[in-house]
């Protein structure tokens, strides 16, 4: 449970929020956002710049429809850790455009390296927004020709507001930690609140740090903390084609960070656990029409496969997202998206609680005092505990409810665009 | 693709449908359906009855909480195979209720045989309804009571109601077949509104025919038709804890099946092909909530497992299904589902098409005409083809749409029962 793992951490280390933390409460970190016409009234580019001997590390969708942008941005970090300057327009995806739409983005690095000074290599890009469009180059010049000569070491809350796309709230955070006397930062912005399913690298999200460390190892931190908060929320079940989350240490700092020094990795490791756990959460909470944020804990899993995977079960099921939303403890909805798990389980084992109270123990119905967790279901924060009695490890996976609202976001998505 | 196979079959062989047919109109099978209280006011418990000789075949959910009555049937027929009554009851699905579930099953067809004089090895047991009630044993009696002693010969249409929970209309059909001159009758009913996912026996369904056939090959017969008819349906991806889809021969006419006599055999199957096809269309038509009754037609597959989990995975997105209530051509988002598909694919080659309008080609974008294509999704029945040009195997997968009353049906059902 990453929760009490990191409430742990947070002691054993020295690590505190940044009041109003976003990317650019991380020394170094200077960012631009614009209108350059790709969208109609909001901000639809930005340019995240981080100057010097960067380093940088990625985790990126699954789908096999993956976006130009994602193709891209692997090709570049493929050849090149050292990442100075992420671009990106929301308002398009870039996704199913074919060859045009790698040629587009290839050339919005080319036109960016020129704008900025940068080598194309030292550039990567992100997109977010309807499939099947191709990017306009000559808007898209525009913004790089306005960002290019704006950066600022203040405006990380209006670059979190660019890159949403039908979000309700920018999604923002930044942590500070003290290592052997010397400080430094971890900030992020994500966007994200359709297309949310686990076990992928999921949503946008860019983080930033001035901590020293190479990329080999970012990567496996950044890995592990993804496969913990970010790979372990679902709003949707719905997978994108454009998902990206991008990890750029300035090394600016004082703060060295190396996996052999374990208290400085375990350290590091802390707090972008913490950063990615925040802006998940945030991503769930601003989950399309959503009126109810739950936490499946599930327990006693054989492995953490396991665990997640009977977590997303219940996750994903409409049955159950509409239960939460009619405040109905229809346990029988969590059983049977249990039951339909593919891999071994022994349902005579699982005990289903909300808050303490059984509903459900060795797969089978107990009685209980249904006005307390009516009670329960009426809070906007709900938990139920799933424990599968055959093992000792666990995994926790973050929801919502399906309401009348996402039928009409998603029903009318083509009218508000 | 099993509606061009049915056609070509209903022309080879000589099918016809009967006119308001259902499970009685094959000769020599008697129901009976009641109101024992189980419910509030609408008939909640059933008697099939086939007399005779009979050879029974059944296929269950897959569903790691198998309710009591899967269990206690699937028990039964490793027995015995001459079935002569089923059991059914609505209200509650008798699911996650432990020993006293199993135990309860077992004295319903304890009682059961005893009223109807036959052995308790030749009765089986379906529920639908509430999980995690226990059956009122005493209510359950009355039941059997009255509908033992009211078979009748006529009353299929009641009893295909008496099945349903909260579907709106009943879902019965009837083919009657000539072989060799001699005439005989597939029919059967079904139930299904929710809980509503492929890749499994899915929702209830009883089948009765007059032919001669061991269960040995109607094992093999109905495994086929169910591949290609109730598991390519789905409605909202979940699957249910009760499920299952039983066929009973009367063995009572001169018409005789065996696969040893390729033309009685393939016959047969074209004639069970179309009563399960039509079934659960019905099904699907009557989705919770659906306003649209969506065709996918996958193609150019490697094999037909690929192109059936592509459907299903199309099927089951939520932001498809919402995009189709809001009658949007967002096939991006058909794109992104396929695009989540786990096994090998290669998204270059993928066509997406609406009536023969391409909307993606070689998995990119293409101008089309949006007017013609927003008229063809006004009509209640929609229907894309998924070419994936990499085989020539194909599959098509059923669908409906998520409306604002399936969130209303389903997130307010307990204030229903």
């Amino acid at each position: 449970m990453s929760d009490i793992k990191n409430n742990a951490d947070l002691q054993e280390f020295d690590i505190s929020p940044v009041t109003d933390g976003t990317i650019t409460s991380v020394p170094g970190v200077l960012t631009s956002s614009c209108h350059c016409g790709i969208r109609k009234f909001k901000d639809d580019f930005s340019i995240i710049f981080i100057p010097g001997e960067t380093a940088c590390s990625a985790v990126f969708t699954k789908n096999k429809f993956a976006a130009a942008p994602v193709i891209i941005t692997k090709e570049q970090l493929s050849r090149c850790r050292k990442i100075n300057a992420v671009l990106i327009n929301s308002g398009i995806a870039n996704a199913c455009t074919g060859v045009q739409g790698i040629d587009n983005a290839r050339k919005t690095i080319k036109v960016a390296a020129e704008y900025l000074n940068l080598h194309e290599e030292n550039i990567i890009i992100s997109s977010t927004g309807r499939i099947g469009r191709q990017l306009p180059l000559d808007k898209i010049e525009k913004g790089i020709a306005y960002c290019s000569k704006n950066l600022s070491l203040v405006h990380g809350h209006r670059t979190a507001k660019a890159i949403l796309t039908i979000d309700k709230h920018p999604k923002e955070v930044a942590f500070r930690f003290n290592l052997n006397g010397k400080e430094a930062v971890i900030g992020g912005i994500a966007k994200g609140s359709v297309m949310v399913e686990p076990d992928m690298a999921t949503t946008l999200s860019f983080i930033a740090t001035d901590a020293r460390i190479d990329s080999r190892v970012m990567d496996a931190v950044l890995k592990e903390c993804v496969e913990e908060t970010f790979n372990c929320i679902s709003t949707d079940g719905c997978q994108s084609t454009n998902d990206m989350i991008v990890a750029i240490a300035g090394n600016s700092s004082e703060v060295y960070i190396s996996e052999k020094d374990f208290h400085s990795y375990n350290c590091f490791r802390a707090v972008l656990m913490k950063c990615l756990d925040e802006l998940s959460r945030k991503v769930v909470e601003d989950a399309e029409g959503a009126t109810k944020f739950v936490e499946l804990m599930i327990t006693g899993s054989e492995n953490k496969n396991q665990a997640r995977q009977i977590g997303k079960r219940i996750a994903n099921s409409i049955l159950f997202k509409t239960a939460m939303y009619g405040e109905d403890i229809n346990w029988g909805r969590i059983a049977a998206a249990i039951g339909s798990h593919e891999g071994d389980l022994d349902p005579f084992l699982v005990d289903i609680s909300i808050d303490g109270i059984f509903l459900m123990k060795n797969g089978m119905a107990v009685d209980f005092d249904i006005e307390k967790t009516n009670d329960l279901l009426k809070n906007k924060y709900i938990s139920f505990n799933i424990n599968l009695n055959s093992g000792n490890t666990s995994a926790r996976i973050l929801t919502s409810d399906i309401s009348y609202e996402y039928i009409k976001i998603n029903a009318l998505y083509k009218k508000q665009q």
